[in-house]
């Protein structure tokens, strides 16, 4: 039994590596693995890209002398099923480690509980749930997904100090700072989906692009109900740099009328995606469209859109985290554009409820990044 | 001449017995002093409440023993004339002071540049603008009043993180939790008036005092253009308890109309403030308001209106601070309620611009305090 003390620098070690990796894991989780010995760290290591060595395998690829007898801290359950790669838990046994500190429970029901079963048959002492909030938060997107088979939902909006997010004329350029600007890129990259709607398309002509240096592109969705998109608009001009998805009412993929504009786009290569109508028959419904991307992999989205965007997802009660901008300005306007358009909400009482603010300052901006949904709801049970 | 190396700290614990006055001191500013001989202090004080001691005085009585080549270090320049109290400067040379190092510059002209002169005079080495910024930042409404003679003015507006004050219906209770509604109450003991509209009192009949033990109540003033105040209200009824200013056109105050409505309010001890219309006619004039507050001796208010009165103060260009709490709740709403009204902000780029953003934490509800104009431009040149 290996006798040296528990200490939560090193689990916090193994989630800082974790998060090194932001953006590019997806659908995968961010895991994080630190091996210690004799009170030293002798290896380290994380998950770094969908399909490469786990946390656990790089931690043991780094080792520079045996690893018998050492106690490996890891903020996710080891798996012990073979996927892209071999399981981690028997990598565990044969490096001889005698002790895994687990942060996080794996929600996959492929492997929760079984590698810590494995582990214990094999002789290995096994301690679960330690810093397992910490570790549990690094991982919403996963812990959605995984439990849900759908998107994790993120909206994201920028407003004045007197909550506006355009003038009555709207002017909308531009409410925050180049740093609060730049972030929303940083955001683009860790998200692997954005969705933008038509609105925008047809105002801005936007790439929907990162454009930091080494992000990841996100996968770029319009919705579109009535496939108003032009041919010619840079979503659809670079759709063979990176993928572009349109989501339109399910009619138009299977009737005529459009049919001819369908094909064209594809053969732009934008995929189309037909969604069932919502319940006014108007535009496309929310929950089948978070369905049918939660079918093609898309783990988790960033929407940037106006007022009717924010309040579909609000209302069909898809909203997982919200990032409030607030900029330093004050513009009033008896109809000046809000965050959110009407949801029926006539008493204060009854409004959306948001967690767990985390305050951070751009310059003279402020970013409120709220969670909807308490995260121990939907994490594993 | 004293050798002794200046040190921030003792300047900084001056101004945190200035602040321990904060909401007592009104007209008059906030200030501490600390007395160093030999590495260690002998003596502190500041000025507690308007008409008592000064600071330089009170640190000086706190002495048990000898000042004589000590230093001083004080947060604003000592006075020089004979006001309600003798002048400090007299008070230092008396105690064998041989060195003060000041703060801020005092902009009240019977003072500005005297005090220093004075202690010169007498063999005093003097040092000017010693940690001035983080002393400045103590007495903002002192600075203002004390140089314009109308009152600093703070607006406060709480909204949802989607910049509601309240629902399509006018439900807005509560959009903040206890702990910021508390802040507020310390707020309103800090200014020495609380203004609110009509529509406010009409609706909720509110008391307006600070609830909290201890505090001091602020002045209360109702923008009451058209004199549609009940004399059944908690304002009027509490009169005689705490000052209760009804502002409203002049002709009120001059004609008929009302003449008797005005005649009953002051013997129920309200003030009635006859108050020039604005360019339209309509509503009373914002800066003939502030002027007739200032020639009263109030020097800073709290606005606590709705989006009619910022938009007044706002496009008068006579806010300088403003508190905006963003309570954790999504409303949406086609028509709902936000805090700023029509101020003819056609593009982004003209809008009224905030600087030197604070962000405090209370439970799940963030404040941001704004400063609208920028300090330096109102204290002393």
């Amino acid at each position: 039994m290996n006798k040296e003390l528990l200490d939560p620098s090193y689990m916090r070690r193994a989630i800082e590596l974790a998060l090194t990796a932001k953006g590019h894991t997806n659908p995968n989780p961010l895991v994080g693995a630190v091996i210690v010995k004799d009170g030293r760290v002798i290896g380290e290591g994380c998950h770094q890209k969908y399909g490469d060595l786990h946390a656990e395998r790089n931690a043991i690829k780094s080792l520079n002398e045996s690893a018998e007898g050492a106690t490996i801290y890891v903020t996710l359950e080891p798996c012990c099923h073979y996927g892209k790669q071999p399981p981690c838990t028997l990598a565990i046994v044969e490096a001889g480690i005698s002790r895994v500190v687990i942060g996080s429970r794996d929600p996959n029901p492929l492997v929760s509980g079984k590698g810590t079963a494995y582990l214990r048959e094999h002789g290995i002492e096994v301690i679960e749930d330690y810093l397992r909030d910490e570790c549990d938060e690094i991982n919403p997107v996963f812990f959605h997904y995984i439990s849900r088979k759908e998107p994790y939902v993120a909206l994201k909006y920028a407003m004045t100090a007197d909550g506006r997010i355009a003038t009555d004329k709207g002017s909308s350029k531009w409410i925050t700072g180049e740093s609060a600007r730049s972030y929303v890129h940083e955001l683009r990259s860790t998200y692997t989906g954005i969705l933008a709607g038509i609105g925008t398309v047809l105002a801005d002509d936007p790439l929907l692009t990162c454009r930091i240096p080494g992000g990841r592109n996100p996968v770029r969705i319009v919705m579109d109900s009535h496939l108003n998109i032009p041919l010619d608009c840079n979503l659809v001009k670079t759709a063979d740099q990176g993928t572009v998805i349109v989501a339109c009412l399910d009619e138009y993929t299977k009737g005529n009328d459009q049919i001819s504009k369908v094909e064209k786009l594809k053969s732009l290569g934008v995929q189309v995606l037909g969604i069932s109508p919502d319940s006014k028959g108007e535009h496309i419904c929310v929950k089948d469209l978070l369905k049918k991307l939660g079918n093609i992999q898309i783990d988790g989205i960033l929407v940037e859109g106006g007022k009717h965007i924010n309040a579909a997802f609000l209302s069909a009660g898809k909203v997982n985290k919200i990032y409030t901008f607030v900029g330093n300005k004050i513009v009033g306007g008896k109809g000046a554009f809000t965050p959110v358009d009407e949801m029926g909400i006539e008493e204060m009482k009854d409004s959306v409820e948001l967690s767990n603010p985390k305050v951070r300052t751009f310059d003279t901006d402020i970013l409120i990044e709220y969670d909807v949904e308490n995260l121990r709801m939907i994490r594993a049970k």
